[in-house]
């Protein structure tokens, strides 16, 4: 039996030029975590935590899913169902019992890695240990420097970039902004609730929202633009450089400013649209919102392939966000290159990062962004690192191996945490060691030079300097 | 010249790890074949072959394919074709020099592990040995204990599952059920015949047999349902716990009852259906299906996208079955999610394997299936095995990879044969040792914990375990 | 640090039985290049270069897409923008810095084994290296052999296939057969002009050139197959055996003659037709051209899924074919389908190689393939080697994997460069090297027999044998 605990310092590097590329090259980079749902309010009161099972099942729907496959009932998972919640202690100790079933799951590495790099715990999570680790973890939690700030702070985390809705004021930002820590918190501009005319209710509610919000009437379509452009404004300010679009499919439809408008009109007015006319004001607003982008030099990142909300039963007890959303399989390449011939076109085309949920778009992905890179900018088009369920050993192989082979390696903006948790920075640590372990293993069989002066600083600009080049950070 | 046989005992096991786990928690588990096509008859007379050609060749679509594709006459190939059959020699021969072409195809390695396991043959099938092993195989054949339930035994098999159609009498499986022996032989419940709207003479020529058996007019939508339900019975009482669905796309379109009895008489009456009408029918049906399933306690698998028939010459000359279908590529997300969401909705979602038979699928099927895991069923919804074209090394580790990296990979209720054919138990040793392999490999590389005493029970658990808990067989 | 050169002798071969299967089976064998896009008057006139930057950078849109990833204008791309071309030395210097960022790339791959087998540099092409690398490439383009023929002779190609248009007088290939040289030069028929209705000038301008080159009038679509039968027969003739299908998606709508002829009618009295009637005429032409490539005994080509010229704002400045093309991600099975099974039962299916330039398409392709495969061809439907932009490992190995998988490996025609360089022949050496790589790695861990008297021959099939006797060229 092998004594080495799981994570020790040569976790998933298997060759020599691995362990060098990694230790010389990768390790001890900053991390700037362009994309994540880390909630500002916790960054500004510096938030702390006393029980283990809410730091980790308190909002994490990954693990939920994994639990309530492995048969636990939803007062054991989200504590969000018509039951209740149970006990910090039972929670645990029903993931450490999901933990024993989740061989090759990333919660099963990310979990440990967490367990190791921030509790000091090596020894295998199961219902056997799980009394002990939860001692241990809540032990440490007590520590001082356990907290939001203490963790980014112990995680060398230079940047950080939330994800806030065009409406929000801000405030925690502003806060986080008089007192700086160390790593510069951002907000980044998510307005997918402009999007949803479908349903008018919250559609409409939101757009006296952001009325309030931009101080100005939005009655039309034009008052809808430029409010949005206070707005877009408005965060720039408080330093936003990246923008975020939650999508399913590209919208990319014909339309015409008029058209737009009077299905704008009509849906203020509280009248249904139809899914073409709601097609029409997507597909508008899609445009202009990457305009925007484009002129405030902003980095536009596009998340789709999503399906959102299948269990209806469960999203009426639940609401969004508790594990319900899927990977979809819609068809988007002639809808994008719609959009990007538009764009470039009117000399409007921003920085952009694609991001399907589909892996099977991966190789359609890569090659589209062909046609539109463009100097002065170095990969213009990024194909995204893997994310969500995605976010995994073969996910991030896939996109390595589709973006080397199809693109240019040296020019990715590497990693991001998309995560609600300051502890999933190790998520960084994990691409790092499966990129070094990649380059190792082929380095290993003569399918790239060995040469490591080569291969180190590529490993450097992938793992920080890219990221920090390509937003323009200067971190 | 590496001496060793190609079939030996650690075929495909290259680490310490992978043959400790085949060997100490894998190869000695019972098998439980919980879908197959064995044609009960069979069984019931306890079958017996003197002629390999028969047994190989005599239904085997996947060989046909390759022989074809070898340039092979259809004379020696299915035999059915116009210009008859050659004979079992010919054929044999024909097969043998077909495999000096098949690098790594799973036919290849299929027939070489029925070779070693039931014939003691273990020297590479070819044009040259052809003759040696087509003799040897005869005698084996004519030894005692070589019968379909010889050979059931002989492999170990608790439980099988065959594929049966609502209207049959399953006398079969009741005259087995009389006189047991060590095999539990299962009716399952494919009612796909009674979708097939389109085929009208052959649909209302179902109906009517469905009408017989279950001792009923079959006017109406709703006498159509009850007739089913009483067939559901019949089959229940005969121990059944499995339905099968084989489907293209998913069906899950709107309708009202309305419609669908409107649809049903109009089509009992012989006229044609609109495919709008149709796809209203078949979405109504599959849900009626799986609710049924679900209130009965039955596990429902769904085989989709599958394109059958293809080539029409042949189909006219051979009809189906005969090797001329192939993987499809619909898109189902989100009509699979609006059906599961009905069904959840109705309290009525059984237990269900979901199979496709395009891989691009697999990550899509994960991700959706956690959107429905429920307590306490453990594993609820499943990702089911490679099977058909994708029952083969690269879709077996393609399956294992998405399922372990979206789901719980120690829930899978593990591999079936899908097959005709009485040898087709080492399918469930060819399996179980890729398991234990990708496990082993990952073991070496650190990738997970080396930790065979947790390990094992998962493999073990796979291999039998779980499916015999799952289906409820206490076997 | 490891002193061998990047491409050394058992380049990307790690085994002794991968080593054994490439220097004992693959190296020696000649070159049969069926599929190229060579210009034939290069040929003719057996052209020289001067600069090594117009050899690399002059036409070749894999380097200009990359180099524009990595930040470069396009005067040191192409040099085909508004801004003029730079120097030679200055794109090639451009070239080699991009070369640092293309880790995995295969331009790095096919760059290095290009300079290491035509110009003797094994030193890694980086901003550093170029210089002088750079003047040894120009000394050895102005060497004796160092033509198009010479590298031919050089390279041991026996047949090479262009890619020509039904309309073209084929002037070159009548003056290279007056004059042969080692390697035959044929013509290929690509008809795709014919196809693009929605362009109408363009397709009633090519329509003109077509009744010109028929001499014959095209007024209705009875004349245009009967002019496209006179250049068919012409380039019979002149040594075509091959044709070739550029498409998006497969067409298969329904339509009856009548229809078609409408269509044409319409079309070529300058009316705009609608997509309905587009895809009337494509369908109805597909289906003719194939049954004209049966009847003379051709092989037919279709390469789909691709999308063209994304990028209007530089196809308005560039044109076509200059780096602005993407995969597509059509569904197509069901279409196939219908194609296949009408010319099947009009006995009229050629020989047909698949390729889809989305990788999702393979398992669906190689299902589809098996049928329609019919003695007496040995592999009459082929799955097309990986190309375009899965011409590199990945793409490779995955059609290796899936054609092994589904089909009969030993039937596989094998590689082709697709290519308008004289130099790109390295390529059937990369693809023969990751063949032998990946069967001998399978040899090493036992997954398919140690056996090379057997292996070794099926590598030389796929070099050169299979390809040699499927297209009938007796080289």
């Amino acid at each position: 039996m092998n004594k080495k605990p799981f994570i020790h310092d040569d976790f998933l590097l298997t060759t020599k030029a691995a362990r060098e590329l990694y230790h010389g090259y990768a390790e001890k980079m900053p991390i700037i975590d362009y994309h994540c749902h880390l909630p500002p309010a916790e960054i500004a009161e510096d938030k702390r935590w006393d029980d283990i099972a809410d730091v980790w099942l308190g909002g994490d729907h990954y693990k939920w899913r994994q639990m309530r496959t492995c048969g636990f009932e939803e007062r054991l998972c989200s504590g969000r169902g018509k039951d209740g919640r149970a006990s910090g202690w039972e929670r645990f100790e029903a993931f450490a019992k999901t933990m024993e079933r989740l061989v090759k799951n990333p919660l099963f590495d990310w979990s440990h890695l967490e367990l190791a790099r921030y509790f000091n715990v090596t020894e295998r999570l199961c219902g056997a240990s799980a009394k002990r680790i939860y001692a241990k973890c809540n032990r440490e939690l007590a520590k001082k420097g356990f907290s939001a700030r203490g963790l980014m702070k112990r995680s060398n985390v230079r940047v950080v970039c939330t994800t806030d809705d065009p409406v929000d004021s801000l405030e925690h930002h502003l806060a986080i902004a008089k007192e700086p820590f160390g790593t510069r918190v951002l907000p980044a501009w998510r307005s997918d609730k402009a999007s949803k005319i479908e349903n008018l209710p919250a559609w409409n509610a939101w757009m006296d929202r952001l009325a309030a919000a931009a101080e100005t009437p939005v009655r039309t379509y034009d008052d809808f633009l430029g409010a949005m452009a206070k707005r877009h404004a408005f965060f720039e300010k408080a330093g936003c450089v990246v923008s975020d679009y939650g999508l399913t499919e590209i919208f990319a439809a014909s339309y015409t400013e008029g058209e737009v408008a009077r299905v704008f009109k009509k849906a203020r007015a509280g009248k249904a649209v139809t899914p073409e006319e709601a097609l029409k004001f997507k597909s508008a607003w899609l445009f202009e919102g990457l305009r925007a982008d484009a002129k405030a030099n902003w980095t536009t990142q596009l998340h789709y392939n999503c399906l959102r909300d299948l269990n209806g039963a469960m999203f009426d007890a639940m609401g969004p966000d508790t594990g319900f959303d899927s990977i979809g399989d819609w068809s988007v390449t002639e809808s994008l290159a719609r959009l990007f011939d538009r764009l470039e076109r009117a000399d409007a085309l921003p920085r952009t990062i694609l991001y399907s949920l589909n892996p099977k778009d991966n190789e359609m992905l890569a090659s589209v962004m062909g046609c539109f890179q463009k100097a002065p900018d170095v990969g213009k088009l990024q194909l995204g690192a893997a994310w969500w369920f995605l976010d995994q050993k073969d996910g991030m192989r896939k996109q390595l191996e589709t973006l080397s082979a199809l693109g240019a390696l040296g020019t990715f903006v590497g990693m991001l945490t998309d995560s609600r948790s300051f502890l999933s920075y190790t998520r960084h640590e994990y691409f790092r060691r499966l990129l070094c372990q990649k380059l190792g293993e082929e380095v290993e069989k003569g399918e790239i030079p060995n040469d490591l002066k080569w291969l180190g600083p590529i490993v450097s600009d992938i793992s920080f300097n890219n990221a920090n080049r390509y937003f323009g950070f200067g971190a």
